[in-house]
């Protein structure tokens, strides 16, 4: 059945998209992809995908409405084209912070995105560590969503490190944190703190929990400024945790957030290559393990019809 | 532009919808509703309803499937009776806890629900306190969105307890205390417990933060078997607790919550009547506060087109 | 091409759906059905489903509104665990008697369950003698309409009984009676009486046609309260038929159906085992032909892509 | 309220349009509907309706498929015309016969017209004497189904024949002669004949009933080659019928069938002018009572938002 | 794959789909269609096609809505028949020049016809030189565009005519005269008239560009009345050209178009068959070149998975 | 009817919304817009829109997509707070040069937006000067395509220039030439080139008609790097053009644009402002004239339900 099993990626991560051909022993499919003087988008895709089971490799990431319409434009190219079967893999997913009206008259971003989605042609969805697990329910097709917990988690237990405590932090990532201990066998701490406004500044407030002279990981499913990891790294350092691990599945790293990162009472960030970190935000203290095996396998099992929830059994 | 506004109720709750329209100051729509011999469900709206401005009120209970069930025919009998708009008042959201998919093949049913009230020709949604607010995502129609945390709180605001700390049951509430603590100016506390399995057992397992002598408050969107609350109110009086509230604004109560929540504990459970209480489910520590009020401005603003957000701007 | 075919059952009728199973050699699909304690259906699918054909065997049965969620959620449970093709086989169709708005301000319920099917996901249905063949035109996906008249009728002509005429118990069954006696090669006569109002009280009039000193042979599609049906050869009675049969596809037999059926002058009554028959609804008039080398036999030619429509043919 | 209120016609039947116009006291809209060389239809309309309700008045009649295709692209041209509601008045509806798949591999052609409307975008559906009441579930838009039962019956009612007795001139029609019995309080006879083929070539069997030596009103939605009433006719006239009248809602009256009438033992032959008859169709046998006052009250009531259905209260 | 590859045709055309049929090398598919007495059209296919990929040819042509409504019953009785997949044949596509809204309160009646085509069930589309290449964007399902261009252009490449002028008829047809003279490596001018109002009359002006003395070939999609081409022809006498050629894809020929092509001053004139001419619109000035090798190979690609633009690649 | 009418921009052209608020006599609506640090856009309405008339300036320039998604997420948005009507006012229209499929494999951009701007929730779209008329019919929604080429001709009108030649840069603009010519009646003429590959590189060929000592008018619908129009103004010169004027509906003036027109024999460039010029990007060649008068009249009339198409008539 490898037969007709094509790959093609957009212009956000083609590192991951190769990583992914690579694992699964297939060429990347050809496509042109490039923007007219009137800064329209165009996508042509030149080679025949006629009957084929396309995946189209498209994480969110800057700048992410070029990505998200590049997407868009890529699934109407591919289902004029006669394609069978068109699965999205957008191992970050475009606007999934945008899951709720948690203030009069928003969108909810991550829901239209979805419809965008389904109306442009998408049969299929793969993502990784949905920011809510109720994004899952904003589509109709189906949504295989893989986890990167495992992958980062295995990485602490591997070190074996006495007395860890995972620490959500904020009260939104409580539910998180209790994986990560699940599968480390550690307690949980959580920061209260609230964000203020829509810029992200954040009012660091407590720990609940217990965490003076003990080593704290800190995890969340995306870094992007890294305000709120600093502050959160810093309310531990305060309240003594003798040495600062994070975990995060999605590095976004936007701005000056690894010099951040660097200059904190963070001992190491551990993320995984979702979307694409230039050599210019990597620095000693960050750590990518490669999410393409993951991801690899689980298109080999989708495009065979194979379980793929298997993969995350415990 | 209050003519043409008509309320309509199925059988999950009549007192609630009589309370609304005696606060609307208009009189309850006419209509028949009853099984035939085949069990199958029956409906006759008894007035005109053409180009009418209706709500029907059907929160979710017990028997959950007959209400639903009984609400996609009063829609789908109204919207061939050429109704102009047509609410669906579900105050307790059917399958609000389905909303998402936390192990493999199953349902998305929240979703669902959302897709066969839109389907059957619902217009809008208004309900209370949904279980995660990603559900109001679930709809491509507006769904307006009440709390009753407002009026839960202020009760306790209004009663001026030193030292108060609201207690969130598990993670997954956490945010909800959050909210709580915001307008009594309160600490939180979370305790760390996991479900096992699909049939709520619990198992209790800490108290994160510090509530050893002070009064606490547990509040959750909704109990119904009860153990889960009293399991927490135990764990607080473990962790000396000097006092123990809770609030929850969905009173299933179904088996034996009420004697359960009567033998325990807590010495105080407020409730609004977003589902009906019959008399054998009350008990001396049980308070029913009124959501009808709330429901009814919502719905004249809905009519009139007069900002519903307002309505919990704090 | 049988691999991948999967058959699974809610909880309306497992006995037919092993019936069915063992007709086709294959073992029942693995899953779990229950109800949380505030009332909630759940289901979760136990093997992977995974570009299978999918079959869901869940005829309408007391209780229906249950019956009818819980095939819901199984349709969505399943969608989103990415079968290639689900088709629901409910050989007793739900609300099959609610085909049209015969009152003002009625719903059409059979057409809200063709939308509620449709939307949760199901690609194709098999019923067997819709109360009407215009439910067909409900549905935009494809039914196969599977008839139980033959299996039945065969019955009584291997009896060979001279003289026999088909009765229909009122003018809506007149249709019927002509295909029962196509195959019989008799006459027909129609019992002209009205249904009034809502609660199935009948009002029997008068026959229509020549039954004085005959053998007769009453068809209905289904058989609930049963007072239509005993009405009917009370009638048969009345005007000297020498001995009265029916026929039923459907046999609801609800509330005091079987005392009613016994104690009144039909002889024999022959139904399909479309819906459940417990023991206790059982009695000496009742004959039940299995119904499931029906079903099985349209299913394998469903997956295998045979004509259906032959199985019919005469 | 009655601004805004638009009536265009097809050119099906501007007759019926005229005649709803001065009973509604407007000017029928203006439009130019016709024909280019290349036998395309072409249609605009020459006043604005934005925002207007607007209400298309086109019977089903040959030829059949050029007014169901006008009909569909003067829904379009008015649609984007920006209408406020588009009402399609269908008094007889176009494939009404095809209502279900009696045999192999047929199309329901009532479903897809019903799909084909709703599409183009009509909101609306008015029609008089469907085919069978299931056709109305085949839309997801409101239907406001008319009768000209009362219509007809009443002028028999007038005549006040003593011994009347209604017949069905098939098992199909049987109920239709229900409803004119109850407001005649006649007792009813059925004529069991079956069609064979698709070519309304028809087999007389049998009157099921006693209709010696009294009138007899025979009663059918529609009549076409006429062949079907006429040897119906022929049977009465063979079981000594003493006088045969005939009542008919939509006289289509195809080919030779006006001659068929006159010829036959038919007295009298009632019709409504939901369909346009030509002058030479016309003959002394046929009586014709305008439907147009039944539609124009139930436009006005649909405009106005007042009750239709209690138009047909008994 | 070549199993289950079947082809049926509508009225519209049937030595096309034969002509097809023989160069795929299968049996045409049996149906019957025929008109009851009351004009409505009636399908019936009379072969098993559960599962098979089904292709109806049916290019729209005179009665143009008898065929269009024949073709959208066929595509429901097939849909209803579980066809695995139903592609439409339509090599002239009706009501392709209602592409655009060039007068107030008109209707696009190309994307209506998409609508209708897709709401009956059809899954891909197949044309030929659609009158503007944007309705292909008309759908959300697949279209594969032919072109005759490149057959009717080798036809005169073939000729060798020294000097030829590509002529387009009106500013309209420019851009395909720019494809003849690309293959034909020929310069091009344009003759600059108006349509007045919808009756096609025509008001000649002028040619811009360059033909006194020169050989001409004028090019179009379609040939209806023929006044416009001939207009043009005469057009180019006045101009002096010295010998006229016209090649036009789909011959309509309606009305005297045949004559007055031959009493015209055009020498010669190419065209395909993708409408029917019978022999009386035939004579010695109009020449017919065959497409149905080029539908026939197109569709063996479709159903193979091979590309089909490669058919087109100059 | 005025009140409730509430006009927002998104970040594209707030001076045009400006404009048309001072115009229509109404305050811009107060809403937010901004980007998150994970360069994720955010929306929020700052005042009610509760069943109110909104109309969002939305036209598509640069940044393109961010442009696009940031006018999805507004009628998200706007939809959820429960708007009457939301009409999309995209002066240019985004990704109207991608309305057709003239390569393999390609996307047909502009229907997806339509496509995308249909889902969101958008009820009806007004836009100027569409690239193709065809794409009104890309929507299903009611489309007001207002047109500039009145204005930008009665400038030229009013300057009454003799024996002005209108000139269309390629054949696709030839019909814009002829609107032009009819208001100015005025010859035309045609210069054919082709754009080669996909990068708007052009390879003039020839003038067809007739120029020389002439004033011309070059047209076109949207000036974007500038070279086309440059590229056939020097064309016109090398053909001995007197004066060379050019009317252009969208001035996009991308990159070296401006320079480019100053430096070539353009004499005088007349654009609107439907998308914004910046300071930078303005010279002494290029005049504006303004299209909000245009857009606020349609605006108005749409609101209060008057005929929007008289405003075009000529």
């Amino acid at each position: 059945m490898l037969d007709k099993l094509k790959v093609f990626t957009g212009r956000a991560h083609p590192q991951l998209a190769n990583d992914i051909c690579k694992e699964l022993g297939i060429p990347l499919g050809k496509s042109e992809i490039m923007k007219f003087t009137n800064d329209n988008s165009f996508v042509r895709i030149h080679e025949s995908v006629r009957e084929a089971d396309v995946y189209v490799i498209q994480p969110s990431c800057q700048p992410v409405n070029d990505g998200l319409v590049e997407l868009l434009i890529m699934i109407d190219a591919l289902k004029r084209a006669s394609v069978n079967r068109l699965t999205v893999v957008a191992p970050y997913f475009p606007y999934g912070r945008s899951d709720k009206k948690d203030q009069p008259r928003i969108s909810i971003t991550a829901r239209l995105v979805a419809d965008l989605l389904e109306v442009a042609g998408a049969n299929r969805v793969v993502s990784v560590d949905l920011h809510s697990p109720q994004i899952q329910g904003f589509f109709t097709i189906p949504v295989d969503h893989l986890t990167a917990v495992t992958l980062l988690a295995n990485y602490f237990k591997e070190k074996n490190i006495p007395d860890l405590v995972v620490v959500a932090p904020d009260v939104g990532r409580a539910k998180m944190a209790r994986e990560y201990a699940k599968i480390l066998q550690a307690p949980i701490a959580i920061i209260d703190k609230r964000r203020i406004g829509n810029l992200e500044q954040v009012a660091v407030d407590n720990v609940i929990g217990d965490v003076a002279g003990k080593p704290c990981l800190l995890v969340d499913d995306e870094i992007s400024s890294g305000e709120s990891l600093v502050s959160a790294a810093n309310t531990l350092s305060r309240f003594q945790a003798s040495r600062i691990y994070a975990a995060v599945t999605h590095p976004i790293l936007s701005g000056m957030a690894p010099q951040r990162v660097e200059s904190s009472p963070i001992n190491e960030l551990i993320v995984t290559d979702s979307v694409p970190i230039p050599p210019e935000k990597q620095n000693s203290k960050i750590t990518v393990l490669s999410i393409a095996p993951v991801i690899a396998e689980a298109i080999r099992r989708i495009h065979t019809g194979d379980s793929v929830s298997i993969l995350f059994e415990n």
